[in-house]
C-alpha cells in the first residue's frame, strides 16, 4: 500500500489516504456537525499532543459528542496511524463525527452514533515556508466578517469556514497570501488556521475573544513572555492593529509567521519584523526541544 | 442491489445511498465548502423542479463553483438516480463539492476540482406529520443567534448549521420539536430546514434577509395571495412574531407546517390554526398539480 500522500484510521483500519471516506448523508457533511484538531508531527514526534488532546476534548464536550473511545484509544490510534504511513513531518487530523440518527428519520441530534476517525498528510504550511521566511501579504477582509461566538462557538474547533472561503477568494483575487478577519465591533479576530499578534514597544496584543484558542497562540505568548514582551489577550480593534511595530501569525500549519503587510499599508519595511523573525525561529528551535515531543515509534 | 434506503449518483455511478461516501480531506468536509440543494419527490414527481434547480445554480455561482456538468446533465442524473431506487416519495440532494486542490498542499479555493453528486432517500419531514397536523411546539433559541449574512451567505443553501445543531439541542432537552433562531437584531429568521410566517388579521409576514429563500416559502407567499391575504416581506421583530394570531413554518420537508406555541406562547389555544391548517391542505394538494410535476420515468 502506498502511504505517501497520507493514512487514516476509520474504524480501527490503517488505510492510505485516498480510501478514507465518510458517507454522504453523515451529519459532519450534511451539517458540518463535526470537531476536529489538528497536531503536527516534526521529525517524527508530536508536537505538545496532551494539550491537543485537552483542546479535542474540550470541543467533543462542548459539541456533546461521545465517540465511545477514550484518551488511550485515541492515542494509540494517532501512533499506529502516523507510525505506519511513515512520515516524520505530518499534520495529523483527528475527528468526531455527529453520525446519522440511529432513529431513521430522527431529527434529534441526540438519537445519533457519534464516531471518531484520524487522518495524517505530509506537513500543511498555511503560507509557504519561503514566503513565511519573508514576511507575507495578509488581506484584511471588506466584506465578510467572521461568524460570531454566539452563532458558533469558535473555541470549539470546527468547520465551518465558509467567511474564511469568502475571504480567501477576496485575498486571492488581489495576489495577497491569506485573510483575516474583522468581526462586528471593529476588532480583528482570526484567519484561516491561524491567530494573530500585534506587537508595539515592548507590549504584544492577541484576540481573547470570538477566536479559537490555537496551541501555537498558547506557545507564542510563551515565547514573548521568556523574551520580556508583556502580553495582552483582549480584544484588538482593526485601528490598533493597523498602528503595529510589527505584525504575526501563529498556526499549527507554519509556527510563527511574520506579516510584510496588511493591504496598503507595510510594516518593517515591508519585511518580516525582527522580533516576529526571531520567534519564528525559536518556534522552531522548540519543536526540537524532548520537553513538547512524544516520539513516534515507527 | 437493495435501493430501499435511497440512492446515490457518483461520478456517473448509481448505488445504494449506504455506498455513497465523500473523501475526508475534501473541502466539502474540512471547510463545509460545499453547496446543496433538496427537490421533493412527492408520487412520483419532482415538485417545481425548475425552482430547485434554478437555486442550486444561483448558489454555485455564489460560491463560484463549476462542476463541468450543465443542467441538462444534472437532470439526466437526478432522473436516472430517483428512478433506480424506486422511491416514489423521496428527498432529493444535489451537491456541489469544492473538491481538493489539483497543486498539493495549496490553500487557495480556486485551486481545487469541484464536483457533483446527489443522493435521494424516503421523504423527509422536518416535523413528524401527524405532528405538524396539530400544530408543533416551536422553541426561539435563548443562547445561539442565527450566523449573520455578511459572515456567511444564507442564500446560497449551505451546510453550516453550527448554530442550528445548539439550538436544536436547547430545544430538544426542553421538549420542543425544533427551533428558531433570532438573529443579532432582535429579529426572528429561519429554522433548521424552514422559514417562518406570521400571520395577524388579514397580513402576513416573512423574513426576507439573513434567510434561505425557500421554494416552500414561495409557494407558501403564493397560496396566502390567492386567499386574499396581503403578504409582507420584511424583518420581523420578535415581539412582533409574539403578537401574530397564527405561525406556520415552510419546508420542503413537509410543506406548511402550523405552530401551536413558541416557548410559553400559545397560538389558535394551543392547536394548529385555522388558516395555516387551510394552507397545509392546499400545499399537499398542490404537489398533485401537474402544472409543478415532473413526472419520473421509472
Ligand atoms: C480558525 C483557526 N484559528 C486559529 C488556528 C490556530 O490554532 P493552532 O495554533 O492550534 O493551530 C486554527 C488552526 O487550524 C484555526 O483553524
Ligand atoms: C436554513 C433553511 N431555511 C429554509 C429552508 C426552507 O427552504 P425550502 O422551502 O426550499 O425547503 C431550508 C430547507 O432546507 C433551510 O435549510
Amino acid at each position: 500500500m502506498d502511504f505517501s500522500k497520507g493514512a487514516a484510521w476509520i474504524k480501527g483500519q490503517i488505510m492510505p489516504i485516498d480510501q478514507a471516506t465518510i458517507g454522504v448523508t453523515d451529519w459532519a457533511v450534511t451539517h458540518s456537525d463535526v470537531t476536529y484538531d489538528v497536531v503536527p508531527v516534526w521529525d517524527g514526534a508530536f508536537f505538545r499532543l496532551d494539550d491537543y488532546l485537552d483542546r479535542f476534548e474540550t470541543s467533543m464536550t462542548a459539541l456533546r459528542m461521545e465517540t465511545g473511545m477514550d484518551r488511550a484509544a485515541r492515542t494509540r490510534a494517532l501512533h499506529a496511524m502516523v507510525a505506519r504511513s511513515g512520515l516524520l513531518n505530518a499534520y495529523v487530523a483527528m475527528v468526531a463525527a455527529r453520525g446519522v440518527p440511529l432513529i431513521p428519520g430522527s431529527r434529534d441530534p441526540r438519537d445519533c452514533a457519534n464516531h471518531f476517525y484520524a487522518w495524517c498528510v505530509p506537513y500543511v504550511h498555511v503560507v509557504k515556508p519561503e514566503i513565511a521566511d519573508q514576511g507575507i501579504a495578509l488581506w484584511l477582509s471588506e466584506t465578510t466578517r467572521r461568524i460570531p461566538p454566539d452563532s458558533v462557538n469558535p473555541r470549539a474547533k470546527n468547520y465551518h469556514w465558509g467567511d474564511f472561503t469568502a475571504g480567501l477568494f477576496e485575498a486571492k483575487d488581489r495576489g495577497f497570501e491569506t485573510v483575516v478577519l474583522p468581526d462586528h465591533a471593529g476588532n480583528v479576530t482570526e484567519g484561516p488556521g491561524f491567530n494573530i499578534f500585534a506587537l508595539k514597544g515592548g507590549r504584544v496584543v492577541t484576540p481573547d475573544q470570538g477566536v479559537l484558542h490555537g496551541i501555537t497562540r498558547r506557545t507564542a505568548i510563551e515565547l514573548c513572555t521568556s523574551e520580556g514582551l508583556q502580553v495582552d489577550q483582549r480584544a484588538l480593534p482593526v485601528t490598533e492593529l493597523m498602528q503595529a511595530d510589527e505584525v504575526f501569525l501563529s498556526s499549527s500549519g507554519g509556527g510563527i509567521i511574520p506579516v510584510a503587510r496588511i493591504g496598503e499599508r507595510t510594516f518593517s519595511n515591508g519585511a518580516a519584523g525582527p522580533i516576529a523573525s526571531h520567534l519564528r525561529q525559536r518556534y522552531f528551535a522548540l519543536l526540537k526541544d524532548p520537553a513538547f515531543r512524544t516520539e513516534i515509534p515507527y
